[in-house]
């Protein structure tokens, strides 16, 4: 009656044959990538592209072959995506990704572990405590950090705010977490610089504090939080009554890459007894080079960190980590649930649901490990320190050049500039167009209300002569107005 | 200077060389899940497992090939995980995978697409909104419907009842998310029953209400939301005084698989201005049966829906949404960031972050479309069709027998159940020691306070023949005790 047979073919099975079969279809998805392209991305309209999507049905009655979907895939999506190794994708901080991650995404998927609990993930559990303690050392904490994954910064940030919350709460008999929020919340606040991330206020608005219980401290002219500025916030704090319960330091703004002075802000919330959080989502990376690693001095002070595998790390999305300087802060968070993490395992059996703000969760872990171990630290510090130098040279160009005009210092992988003369609008048209034709993905931004082009350096195999050429392709289009 | 050839091999490129390349790691992952097993897992002791993977370093000075990272990961890792094809791994919503998702998420990976910006994503973003449009029209939704994908059933539940907090808040004029909870807050109650997912209870949390802000309806004998209970409940609310924002239904519960009753809730949910929430994510698969979908009536009256791909769809992990009636709902999240989603764009660009509580994104839309469009709807529907029957058969089993008691009538894909004369600790027991010795992957909850055993069937190469033997494996290691 039921076609199991076909059902078989369906599954990942670990035999020969099953293998054999993944191995065929694997080999088939991958020349489903080779499609004639030149630049970051075809110049089709989103019209376009919808019409050649929505040509495919989702779920006839009858399957298709798998051979012809993946083909589908590759001339309808693969063909008309963004490249990210395409030395003028610059937009964002949207990496290529390396080998070793791609190939054992496949191995994750196949296996399909669950972070959530040890029976569903007894080694990967393993796998993911290595890797959190790992980062831990290299950020400069004790032994006694950990970590856990997350889908991405803002997540992680959320998680960070998340525990700073609690912690707060904690301090005055409250488990927010269960009770909701105190009176006292409405006097509690948020300090973040005015470069910092939007997830900061996201993460106030999710937790019910709200957008505006996130003041606003100024950055100096690098984009770095004012010290300065923060005093007089603090004091302005004070004098209100209020009560600033988060620290959150930015270590890589998303536009100017810009460091806070981490080890200043780590003395005034330990002042304070307030949480300090740094979303090092950008520049996390640095602790892997010991020429870069030193701008990130003070992190090792921090309650919480955001790093970001899926930057500067290469990793395909999603990858992101939370790490905190004492694993026991997880216990701000644990819910005991009656079918996962009962607390009465045998010793050692490990439910990471208890660090986490998912339940199922992907083995992520397993791709950074499997990158790091195949490109070893040396390749890896000087690939970022190369992409740090072009940025470097990219600043000088625009210094040096009448062109353009550099909106900040170059401080890691992000350029800003506007050009003299031209308007928002026009900055707006040569994205755009640039974008719609194909042939460049340019970032565009706006820095304390001034309208700004973005160039982002995430490919370590672009050189010097590309960053000539992008100021050449941008400066050309910019003079057609 | 730099070994920058090295660095080439690293990344993953689309010329002829770099899929060469690539085709060439993913057959040595392919072989590294090549390892010897019997059962649903191997038999290492967490302690065995940990140094086995502690005595990888993570990242030595000098990176390591590539083929030797991933045979390591072969017999460290991919040897000891617990393997959900297997028949006795039946404790969780924990599927096996298809192959056309394995593969797929090497191209998802390799390509690196980021959902949150039509620039990072531009033809991702049309095969998402495809596949969330045919997700609504299966739920029954009109043409205003539309969705976004999330990293589980936890974060789709999370957006679905920040969604409705938003919601309440705007019908008294407040903006939540910029100005926090307002006074009314204290008052706002969800509505869920006392089998709902832990996630209902955190996103409460989370969202600064609290735990205590869900009121927990009783369910009746087979787990579904009692709705005389649910009327006590409202009546009790109104005597306080106290405003039920949000009625979270769920359709499949965790441990019963119990649909509640969705027509009835919805309308109450209706009558008082609420939010109607389902959390489909175990029974949102039903759509795709003729058979099975009649028990999902009223889903259609939700106003936010969440289905995990990552269960009854056989994804791997992650892959959930959240659906809402209609697209407008997200303007209630919606932040316009100087990055992304300035507004500006050309025509057609549309930038999901706006729906979205995270920002980067994986493009795990494009393992779903091309899992549905390979198998069809017809075996899609068998195969579901065949673990309900296999369920039910199991149900039968336990009731006609004298090992077993069963604790609620079969309701989807769960079995729970105790034995007579067994105590909790000998449950406890049997389920640890078949975990232990990697005999059965087997579940183990507590409904009503009751302890119990727990099939879940997600595998539809399971036969009535392997239900009979997991049943004579626990019954016998019951009776040694």
């Amino acid at each position: 009656m039921n076609n199991t047979s076909a059902w078989r073919e369906y599954f990942v099975a670990t035999d020969e044959q099953g293998l054999h079969v993944l191995a065929e279809a694997a080999s088939l998805a991958v020349r489903s990538l080779d499609q004639p392209h030149e630049g970051p991305r075809t110049s089709l309209a989103p019209s376009q592209l919808r019409a050649g999507v929505r040509a495919l049905e989702v779920c006839a009655r009858e399957g298709v072959a798998l051979a012809t979907v993946l083909e589908e895939l590759g001339t309808a999506v693969w063909a008309h995506g963004v490249r990210p190794l395409d030395v003028a994708c610059v937009a964002h901080l949207h990496p290529p990704s390396v080998v070793p991650a791609v190939v054992t995404e496949l191995t994750i998927a196949a296996s399909n572990q669950s972070m959530d609990s040890w029976d569903q993930a007894p080694v990967a559990t393993e796998v993911e405590l290595h890797l959190m303690e790992f980062l831990g050392r290299r950020l400069g904490f004790s032994d006694s950090a950990s970590g856990v994954m997350t889908s991405g910064g803002t997540a992680s940030n959320v998680l960070g705010l998340t525990l700073a919350r609690s912690w707060a709460a904690s301090t005055i008999g409250v488990d927010v977490l269960k009770t909701g929020l105190p009176e006292e919340a409405r006097r509690w606040r948020f300090l973040a610089s005015d470069q910092a991330h939007f997830s900061v206020q996201r993460a106030a608005g999710q937790l019910g504090l709200g957008r505006d219980a996130v003041v606003t401290v100024a950055s100096d002219e690098s984009g770095a939080m004012d010290i300065r500025a923060l005093d007089s916030a603090l004091s302005q704090l004070d004098a209100q009554g209020l009560v600033p319960i988060a620290f959150s330091a930015t270590a890589g703004t998303t536009d100017l890459g810009a460091i806070d002075p981490l080890a200043q802000i780590a003395e005034r919330a330990r002042h304070r007894g307030a949480w300090f959080h740094v979303d090092a989502a950008v520049a996390g990376a640095f602790v892997m080079s010991d020429v870069l690693r030193e701008r990130l001095a003070g992190v090792e002070l921090a309650d919480s960190v955001t790093v970001d595998f899926h930057k500067l790390w290469w990793q395909p999305f999603n990858a992101s980590a939370l790490v905190v300087r004492d694993v026991e802060r997880f216990d701000l968070l644990r819910v005991r649930s009656n079918y996962l993490d009962r607390g009465d395992e045998l010793e050692g059996m490990i439910n990471l649901v208890g660090r986490s703000l998912d339940t199922s969760r992907r083995f992520d872990a397993a791709k950074v490990v499997a990158s790091l171990r195949t490109i070893g630290q040396r390749d890896f510090a000087a690939m970022l320190e190369h992409l740090v130098g072009l940025n470097d040279y990219c600043a000088r160009r625009i210094t040096v050049g009448d062109d353009f005009e550099l909106l900040a210092p170059a401080s890691s992988v992000t350029c800003v500039f506007d050009a003299p003369g031209a308007s928002a609008d026009d900055l707006r048209r040569v994205q755009q167009e640039l974008l719609a034709e194909g042939a460049m993905v340019l970032g565009r931004t706006e820095i304390r209300g001034r309208a700004a082009l973005k160039f982002t350096f995430m490919n370590p195999l672009a050189t010097f002569e590309d960053v000539d050429e992008l100021l050449r392709v941008v400066a050309q289009r910019l003079h057609r107005r």
